[in-house]
């Protein structure tokens, strides 16, 4: 197969291109670093809303795509014209190249659990409907409705993935609200201090990058005929209190419990604070997994921390 | 209030234009022709997509927007490219607009039923979900989905309506697919045949431009602390079975029985022939309406053909 993904350098991007070492891979992003260098690696590198640069991907044909690029949800606000114009603009462009250079193109896209935001029900199952507050959850669930209908129209074989919280992200400034689930492996692995902006009872869904790629690399030849007609599932994710992730963080890294303290922020709290029971049995079913227990998640995370 | 309308000198866009005597209406189209020449009008000429044609528009300040412009179904799917510059570029620019010149400014939006689409299930009401196949009804989706994400950040006070079939549009090309069911109101009403491209037992829902005026008018005003969580309601519409609209038609027009024929086109009779029943008890809860009867509705629609 060949396949072009976008934001190819990322944090997720990277993995993936590691792991699809099987394929032409066009790896796509604003600047080469970040792109595994890889005899079966093609890097493009500018902008998806440059129409030379999608030419230039597309080019050599396509088989599947895997829409990763974006502006992330704390991004988007600060900057919602340009969060808009990669987000919604860009992505339709690069959905009207993937439905004309190919037949029936599968088109994997990065959506997020940002599409539910709180007030959460009692539980999210894939019956929940969709009531993003956040710009970047907005658009998603608008690219999710534009890939489900251009799917029905037979223009692609899409799915839309929903991501909830990756870790253990870079420490530098993501531009995700969410950051403080990433950077709390950081620190403790440096022995450093930790203020955890929520409290020890908050609930939050949790994805290692390494299981996070694997979704996306299963998204590329899974069989979707049983696929829900929104061709959108919501993928797996532990449900980790955030007092049992601290201690198994702790226990994995040695750390002295004075290290961390607890003051939450009534915003982060109530977003990132109360996730309620995680119900996926459309992803399940579809073979999307989660990191299995609570210990494997917090390895896989470590392992990003240097 | 101040109000600007989009499309302002279309088919309904005249109509409400004229209901709306007491207020300041800023009736904005792409040409002059259309737009109602009253005291309390002021008329501005150019393309929603134009910031120019906006400042224009709301230098004078902004109580509340109908944006009625767009696409529409046979036209968007003829010129996709053209269709999602309007139908999603330019709403998201007025969106915006509406948002930064005004305080949780009233953003009345006309949304169709196009996002649901074939195959219907067995009922229509507030808990359907949203499968469009036309690019217009997805764009009327992503745009419904926008509105209740800024009304949640209260940057907008927003509803979205879900319009049904209205009748009798002029007889020019429309660009829409429905356009045979307002074409059998002129060819009856001037004694000429008229061929059904779908079957007798067709059901298809309809409003009046009046009826759909008043309930834009109403949309204006109307408490909407009732709405339902995704801002959208699909608007009450008479639910008809082909046979009895004819019948009603031919009776106030005494036009012969041989005039009609029925030769039902597979794709039409796919699309506008197979109208579930249609319950709309949010729509109904917020005080819009349909044309009560088929009687009346037929009246209504008649006046518009000469």
């Amino acid at each position: 197969m060949r396949i072009i993904i976008t934001g190819a350098g990322g944090f997720i991007g990277r993995k993936l291109v590691e792991r699809l070492t099987d394929h032409d891979v066009v790896a796509l992003d604003k600047v080469p670093e970040g792109i595994p260098e890889r005899p079966n690696v093609i890097p493009v590198i500018g902008d998806i809303g440059d129409e030379a640069v999608l030419n230039e991907a597309f080019e050599g044909g396509c088989d599947a795509v895997v829409h990763l690029a974006t502006i992330p949800g704390g991004a988007a606000e600060q900057a919602p014209e340009l969060a808009r114009k990669v987000n919604v603009d860009s992505t339709m462009r690069l959905v009207q190249f993937a439905s004309l250079r190919g037949e029936r193109t599968r088109f994997v896209f990065a959506s997020s659990i940002a599409v539910f935001d709180h007030p959460f029900p009692a539980l999210v199952d894939d019956s929940t409907q969709v009531s993003p507050t956040m710009l970047y959850g907005a658009h998603k669930a608008m690219m999710e409705q534009w890939l489900a209908t251009m799917t029905r129209r037979g223009e692609l074989d899409a799915i839309s993935l929903r991501l909830s919280g990756v870790v253990a992200r870079p420490k530098a400034p993501s531009g995700m609200k969410s950051a403080f689930l990433s950077n709390l492996f950081h620190s403790l692995r440096a022995g450093e201090s930790f203020v955890v902006p929520v409290s020890e009872k908050a609930m939050c869904w949790l994805t290692s990058v390494e299981c996070a790629a694997s979704n996306f690399a299963h998204a590329l030849t899974a069989d979707l005929t049983k696929a829900p007609v929104n061709r959108t599932v919501t993928l797996p994710a532990l449900q980790v209190c955030v007092s049992n992730l601290i201690a198994a963080v702790a226990k994995k890294t040695d750390s002295a419990p004075m290290l961390v303290s607890y003051v939450p922020d009534a915003e982060l709290e109530s977003t990132f604070g109360c996730y309620p029971p995680l119900a996926t049995p459309a992803g399940d079913e579809l073979g999307f997994t989660n990191d299995s227990n609570l210990t494997l998640l917090v390895e896989r995370a470590l392992a990003h921390c240097t």
